[in-house]
């Protein structure tokens, strides 16, 4: 077998095998296939397409080029992912919700990056936790407490990180099934055995509309169902930003305050909709309309914040400051952005407001770059709300006079405002599931 | 302008500007585009092909990215190029034969690799003669003698040579597009006014089939027109060797024997064709038939062989070779392949003749290997010949007994004898010109 051969037949359309693709997977990441072969193969999948068995195949073929996490010794876990977004502090609403119900939750999570957020740094946020535990711990926490966030400790799927990173500079990252393989290889490295993912859509994620949305959901199901991993997808709206807090301090704060039974709407239909899947894969509850109910119990009780402490608090963290929100550090400046006109929010594009809270400090432009955590901005009005002349549309926490007047500015261009009455945004737009 | 948005365009199949093919070269010579990027980009082009305008721009960038030479001292130069062969010896005849009509003939030739011959090799195989003099004197020798062939000294179309090698790795050879451009910008860099190519087609040949061969022309006459390079393709059969010898000294043998009167058919095909469209390019003629006519004189009154001493001489050559052919250094081992039956030869291939000769020692397998350039074949007998039992098919020229023996039974193999009369294969498929 040659890499110009398997770069050939897919140059002509042709399917490649199995072994084709462990091939040059395994080769790349060994380095003996160079990266202008591999980009010259990427760019004839991109063209040429590949189907869903050999999209199935490249995904193992990742997922085993490294570290596979083995999480048998737990019982089946079903991760949760999300495909990114602005505000989306769900997994630290829902990961306590689910484990309080005595379903395992092992999840490594991401930093942020661009003008999306990551979960990762938003945890470290809480003074002392830690992220970088040592596997066997992360087993045994979850053992004990049902519940473990870490970050990638592990070196999963790194030929996804090579091919990755060569697709961002030859122009073939807009390809669905490319994206399908590199979200599902980190999954199924990750040791989960069913998976259900958050597939944002709109102007803050990777997936612009409801088509391409779609399009993705249903590959990473049948790449699910072709690995033998159980995969729902749910398609969440992320044309505005999720919730009403951006940054990663703020965001703790809105997901301590959800946990406390202060939960917006949007985000409790997410973290609703995603967490009754999970129980359903967990094999806890067929019908999604009564695991809806248990989770809500488990707000109502208190289970679930205790369930977040006890996560906390068994990774190094310190729970006073879940107990009092008010401990958090707070930005040097926080500033009203006030309305210049009455009328009703049409449009408030997540991107912008993901971007605008990046150069406040919130997010990274590049891998190396550090975060600021207390900066970002808290939402006040949302599509569909209604706004008078003066009122607060959102409130800036910025650490200089400079981005903060740049912030408000930028924020105030970002909220359209319209006369005609505008409708609220859908939270869940579709499931994909077998 | 960046690469990756050019990278795209062409991804999605749309016509990139002559910017934007001028910024790809560029850039990708000077460094600062990468290997990666740069197979992703030649990928995309062999998938989604790129126009006639497109690809001359492309030849046009390639040929201004390093020395262009200029020949208007000398006024019109006619270049002259095949796209290489088995046994193809026919520079070394035409090029004086045409110098002795007045018409300058200023050649930069390249060198053997893999199962094809170079003329440089073969130039060189004269004692004395230097491939390598310097640009000066080169085009002294021109103005003088109306005849220079020299070696590439110059650092001509770089572009090409670094996109030719990773076309090689990544699966990109066979495309029509891309081999126009290759050839015409080396032959524009070097400073060609006009251009009559011997397309060579056939087993011996780059270009296996008529069709592609016919395409391949199509493409070159074009690009030759929208460069203001007036173009003629002469597609030639390569599916036998041509001529006789196959071999360095054995092919400047060949060639001083042509020269004095006894030339093999197929060479004489060739060289009175392609001599003819030089003289007409030259502006020495217009009727074709006239023109072959010409050169034919100049065989018979003994000016062309005068005109290839000269050249020989000016160059450092020892002329008393040419006059003595006997001297040329001869192999060690000089032995006959004869016929197991009596029959007709069918078929005789090119390509494998070429590697029994590279196997030989009368060829590199890479760049960097030294030849042997006393070795080779003679053959006896050629497609359309009959053959008896006991009869030489041809002559091994070898230095070791080991090699002679495998030759001989290779050789053996090669000829397909056959009952049935077989006709001699034309020598002259088409020619492409406006």
């Amino acid at each position: 077998m040659d890499i110009q051969e398997i770069i050939a037949k897919k140059r002509d359309g042709y399917k490649l095998t199995k072994e084709e693709i462990n091939f040059f997977i395994t080769k790349y990441v060994d380095g003996s296939i160079a990266d202008y072969q591999a980009a010259a193969l990427i760019m004839a999948i991109y063209i040429n397409k590949i189907d869903e068995e050999e999209i199935t195949n490249l995904t193992l073929a990742m997922a085993n080029s490294g570290d596979v996490l083995d999480l048998s010794s737990i019982g089946t876990v079903v991760d949760k992912h999300s495909t990114g977004g602005v505000g989306d502090k769900v997994t630290l609403i829902l990961a306590p919700l689910v484990a309080s119900l005595g379903i395992p939750v092992a999840k490594m999570s991401g930093r942020g990056l661009g003008f999306t957020g990551g979960t990762i740094d938003k945890l470290e946020s809480i003074p002392g936790y830690k992220t970088d535990i040592d596997i066997k711990e992360f087993i045994n926490n979850v053992k004990e407490k049902n519940i473990s966030l870490i970050g990638q400790t592990l070196n999963l799927a790194p030929a996804d990180k090579k091919i990755y990173a060569l697709r961002d500079s030859i122009a073939c990252v807009e390809n669905i099934g490319l994206i399908a393989s590199s979200i599902m290889s980190k999954k199924i490295a990750a040791g989960a055995d069913k998976i259900v993912l958050d597939v944002t859509c709109g102007s803050g994620a990777f997936m612009k509309n409801e088509t391409d949305a779609i399009k993705l959901s249903e590959m990473m199901n049948k790449i699910g169902k072709l690995a033998n991993k159980e995969t729902v997808c749910i398609i969440t709206n992320m044309d505005e930003p999720l919730g009403k807090a951006i940054g990663n301090i703020l965001e703790v704060k809105e997901a301590i305050q959800a946990l406390n039974g202060e939960m917006e709407d949007d985000v409790k239909d997410v973290v609703l909709e995603l967490g009754s899947y999970m129980i359903k894969l967990a094999g806890k509850g067929e019908n999604i309309e009564d695991n809806k109910k248990k989770i809500l119990e488990k707000i109502n009780n208190g289970e679930g914040l205790q369930k977040f402490e006890e996560l906390v608090q068994n990774q190094g963290g310190d729970i006073s400051y879940i107990k009092d929100i008010d401990k958090f550090e707070k930005a040097k400046y926080i500033e009203p952005v006030q309305s210049l006109n009455n009328g009703y929010v049409q449009k408030l594009n997540a991107e912008e407001i993901g971007k605008i809270c990046m150069h406040l400090g919130a997010g990274r432009i590049k891998k190396e770059d550090s975060i600021d955590k207390s900066v970002g901005i808290v939402l006040n009005k949302k599509v569909g709300d209604v706004v008078n002349k003066g009122e607060t549309l959102a409130f800036i926490h910025a650490n200089s006079l400079e981005k903060l007047e740049e912030a408000k500015k930028k924020v105030l261009e970002t909220y359209k405002i319209v006369d005609a009455k505008t409708e609220k945004n859908r939270s869940i737009i579709k499931i994909i599931k077998e």
